[in-house]
């Protein structure tokens, strides 16, 4: 248990380097009878492809995903998925001079106090390329939640400090930030550009939400639908902060104000995001995650190499401005999991 | 794992409901050969006691820690620790109207939509109490951090809306809100009096600083150390946010201005809160964490009934203004845990 | 993760030494809705007490089970259930010579070995009064298996080399050993006064048959049912083999042997025990257990002390010449325990 | 966790079928800085493939080893290792006929029963293919513990009920069947091709010895190191029985018998199997496996088909005569792979 499985039941365990072979996920406790293809997770890898939109980068990744077990005719026998995405397209050239230099903002450094040895090429296994096998075990949970009609829906909140001011689901898709507010998609691309060309980065806030979940999921007490959410969106590189429903909006409520009634339709409000005491209440889930700049700036930077000696250096290579929008595909993903695991669970618990 | 279990080699399982006969904890995977006693455990536990404060309820409770198992001679044995504590002073009969009743802001109706059975008397399984295991825990996973010469702070850094200004540790064991702006703990008491006046309560934000953290601790990709500090924290009742160093803040920042630069002494600021890739590099671990409103406020409120009726009712019983400053011990014990298991995980991976 | 837990969703935890304070078992996952009641745990832990043939020791435990979480009105609740047995008529006296020495047969060595420090007091946490928490889970695991028409027996199948020639269910209960011979049962009782007078011990077979089991329990390729079921039986104190169906015996057969053809009715033979690829095949499962003789021999024996010097000794205190028969419900135990949690396991993963 | 993992700190997945694209396993938790080449992997396979003796199938499995992630510059970094094995030559149209018939002794029947769908082409999942991951798997543990200088050795002590009458280990790879006995070997390889004429089967047994484990490894109560060598070795297909040291031998001593004492130098004797109380004692790891006949039999069956109508069949396809000694390599991968595991539990427990 190194580290790189999450769930109980339906439990995904990713694998590989930024510029090694291959990078691919093994999905375990996938239920029987999924109707499932190549091209299902093919759709979701293509989410999180660069070249969508002002401030990625160029880096062409084809990025094909080959399932290699687990499916017969079309559908999931309940052995493992195993799913590969080989890598094309890697010049590890450019992260030659870093191989004994710690990135400021990136894993360089505690990879090597951690391990003593790190494949410093791209980042590694610390690169956002690992977030491939995510992506592709979210689309096999997304197949699953489908079929119980629960629905995850994500987008950008807010990118460079710039934040929404309306929330038109329409408008998501419109736009290649993946903005629900059509005017802040136009000033923040243009944000984006102006600081693209002073060669810096932005961050940003993903908002989620997950609609159609029945009442029931989550294990208290440490197993809270919550808690595994957080651990789940926080386990992606460059996300520092996540909330629930009104998250640190409500440590200035009075408990009167922050109570969502219920009455014989539902709750009156959502303050809770769709979940109380760890249980999802039937509710809309609502989330927050918070996403630090990219670390690869084009500016010249201060930091120290491998014999403790201080260096300037400018990072190289091709980079985004932002892990926005990229990154809201993972962050579904990653919900997507959770919610999937959890499904499992109640129903182990279920008479039949 | 019914979810009652947190952690992979200092394994903690709690058990209990607030109206049942007794509240504890299971430890399997307590290194052998710590100095441990029941005053250890003890002095812990009345950290969350009740009565520390204007916003507190009378309840008393005697809350006595005893262990069960796991020591022999005042020394840790390497076999599984438990930890006792008998409900006292349980008077169960407010609770009575509210067998058919589900409380806004509580678990009550997901417990009863997971379930189809729920104690209801004084929350169960979702009361505060369960926090007493947690606790016990925390002390023993103290001990062991001690030995390692790693600190664990934890402070009230808002209030009601009311934020501190400054932060002085030496003051937090000075005022019983465990606060460390002295003026600021002076408004948030008269705060606390007016809202208890009028029968409401308050949420506010706890700060957590860990001193000490050698670098190297965390499994990425999935058991990143922010990642299981996340869900540790998110998984005590009450908690919507958390953030890691610069948290939400870092959304408006450019690349340039987050990137924590190293030099020769260290970093030279620390936006990342002392976690890089998810594993801790060598700086102070800094949390934040989003804590609600109590809902059980004395104010006539509307909700429904298991028959789907509305009902209007009121709160009864001894509760507090604000989970604040109990909840900052739990936290701290939740962050000791994670520690203290991530220390053993680390300790795995090392040449002898 | 110290080793004391069993089970993925029914998850049992035990803890507790011989002549500490209390002993018991937590556990995590038990469905909510199951009529559980002390008397159904205590019929159980009865069955294992002492007195109950000529070769038991003649410990008066009153090992009474409280109940102290996880029931409401008679119910489960699907919270976690704590059983707590304190431990009573407790002399320590007898081992404080073993306090340095290391008793032949027994984990003495081992555990100072391992955690350099050691409850020696009868044992500590290898004393095969840590079963009582095993079998009282097994209790609950039995309620469970009630509803689904699953049955367990256990019978001794040889002692001190004697084995059983007739197999008759209805007998088992009728005599002390839990024999379904008769005139085996007799024979046995015979050797037992012997071997008693002499100071020795003996070592027997037990078998395990569960009647109604479902086809379809069991995950392969590693947790297939049968390795389960031989971890769970190989981790009681004293067992030393373990086999399924056929066992070791089918090793000289032949294919055309050894297969169990399958007619519309069912299997013609059971030599694979119940289970085939790991996944329960709806026949009988059968399970057979091979059990040491007690090490606790009142014979002059030689070993080392602490300072790795040759000591000889003489066992003091009360023990019993055989683990058969009050091993025989702990199998039962573990038994009920594996197939309930692979019960869950297998509810996870159907429809709706 | 649909059981395909396996371990607690090395934690290895294996997936893949028989007539897949590929098989392949995971390997979670290795130990950064350890040398390891596709060579170290690919020994071990070639000694798991066919045509390696009399009972040998003709399939020609080239079965190339290929690490796709977790070596950096020849050493392990402490990221998952992914090892991939393509399939080839695979020719599926002798199962066709396999589709709706449950072939007696296989896993047809349970895994139908169990998911609802199978991949019946050459066994699916539950085909001894699967092993290869296991295989690759056990490479890797191997080459962490020489650095322990830990050695395991397994070799035929029977085949079709032919016992070894000596052993001498530097016989092992001197004959096909790893047989440490040259005239049993001999007797046996005649056997087999007399058995193989006939169309029919054998089974056996393999005998597994581990040198220089230090004391102290195994995590009782449940996780006792025999309990999952048990696991281990019973989660192998065909396996029907395990036995540790003495095993069922022991059930017909008497307790002075069966003790072995212990003196200055170590243990007199080894019956206990190199295991007191669920954890290592020093002495040599004894373990012996009860390997069944081979299923696919040549011979005309009867069985019934999905309609569950009586069916006359003859299995075709290649197969051999016994799962000996192709089946020792997986044994040793096993104990290797529990062994690994338990080791970096200890170092967890350890003081620095």
């Amino acid at each position: 248990m190194g580290g790189n499985s999450f769930g109980t039941l339906f439990r995904v365990t990713t694998w590989g380097e930024s510029h090694g072979k291959a990078l691919g996920v093994v999905i375990d406790g996938c239920p029987p009878g999924i109707e499932l293809s190549e091209e299902d997770i093919q759709k979701e890898m293509d989410k999180r492809r660069p070249g969508q939109g002002a401030g990625s980068s160029p880096r062409k990744e084809g990025d094909h995903a080959e399932i290699l077990s687990g499916i017969f005719e079309g559908k999931s026998t309940g052995t493992p998925l195993s799913i590969l995405v080989r890598n094309e397209d890697v010049d590890s050239s450019p992260y030659e001079e870093m191989r004994d230099l710690f990135r400021p903002g990136h894993a360089d450094f505690t990879y090597q106090a951690k391990f003593g040895i790190r494949d410093h090429r791209g980042g590694g296994r610390a690169s956002a390329r690992e977030t491939l096998g995510r992506v592709a075990a979210g689309a096999v949970a997304k197949r699953i939640l489908e079929q119980e009609d629960i629905e995850i829906i994500s987008y950008t909140a807010a990118l460079g400090g710039m934040r929404v001011e309306t929330i038109d689901y329409g408008e998501i898709e419109r736009n290649p930030l993946r903005c629900p507010d059509h005017q802040a998609a136009i000033a923040m691309e243009k944000r984006i550009k102006e600081v693209k060309r002073q060669g810096d980065t932005l961050g940003g806030i993903v908002e989620i939400v997950v609609r159609g979940c029945p009442p029931g999921l989550g294990e208290p007490v440490f197993d809270k639908l919550e808690a595994d959410l957080a651990k789940a969106l926080m386990s992606i590189g460059a996300v520092k902060g996540v909330e629930v429903g009104g998250g640190f909006g409500v440590t200035g409520m009075l408990g009167s104000q922050c109570n969502d009634s219920m009455g014989p339709e539902g709750f009156e409000k959502n303050d809770a995001g769709g979940i109380l005491g760890g249980i999802s209440n039937g509710a809309d889930i609502l989330l927050r995650v918070a996403v630090k700049p990219i670390p690869s700036i084009h500016l010249e930077q201060m930091t120290i190499n491998a014999a403790l000696q201080p260096v300037k250096f400018r990072v190289q290579g091709r980079h985004d401005v932002s892990a926005i929008p990229r990154i809201n595909v993972v962050c579904e993903a990653m919900v997507a999991i959770v919610l999937t695991d959890y499904l499992l669970r109640q129903k182990a618990l279920e008479r039949r």
